[in-house]
């Protein structure tokens, strides 16, 4: 329906959730998401994200990933790309992120 | 820093990830929402909820649980209540829900 939702294949999979307070002003960020989304979807076991943020700056990530080993893989690569830039600690005042495994999954476009 | 943030203990745990696209108008869902937020919080288990939408309507709420024991007590009361309501047929155009186990986790706050 909307091509913001992840289309994500029956689990188990797993998710990234990552959730942050943005900081004032953009700082190289909008560059830095767009090249870090399509650096994800071109990573082996990447299955979908969905991001949303609201005014008050405060956004929920979640990444989709076939494996631990592709979020390891991924991860790396990310944080080799993120160290050349100004970083975490100028885009976000506080973040934290999660890594979990999905068990089970119901939408509405299911029939659910 | 931010009281968005779920004040989650070390994993492993449980998430239940909410992507959601709104449909235009209320039609009582503040009112639902701010309910169902406040039955969580009441809940055996309930750990925290992070939750974010942006202005065109597409939200992600996650909240976290000791167990999916918790988790099944709170789906039960929350189909419950909404089954007393309009319902999401009404408050959203599509939405995804995912049941995940959280396996590690990491944040600014605690200095990584």
């Amino acid at each position: 329906m909307s091509n913001k939702f992840a289309r994500t294949p029956e689990p188990p999979y797993y998710a990234v959730i990552f959730s942050a307070q943005r900081t004032e002003g953009d700082n190289g960020y909008g560059d830095m998401a767009e090249r870090m989304v399509a650096l994800a979807s071109q990573q082996p076991g990447f299955l979908g994200i969905e991001s949303t943020r609201d005014e008050a700056g405060f956004g929920i990530s979640v990444s989709y990933w076939a494996s631990e080993e592709a979020i390891a893989a991924w991860k790396a690569n990310m944080d080799h790309q993120v160290a050349q830039q100004s970083g975490k600690r100028v885009w976000y005042a506080d973040y934290q992120l999660r890594v979990a495994k999905v068990e089970r999954a119901y939408g509405k476009s299911k029939g659910k």
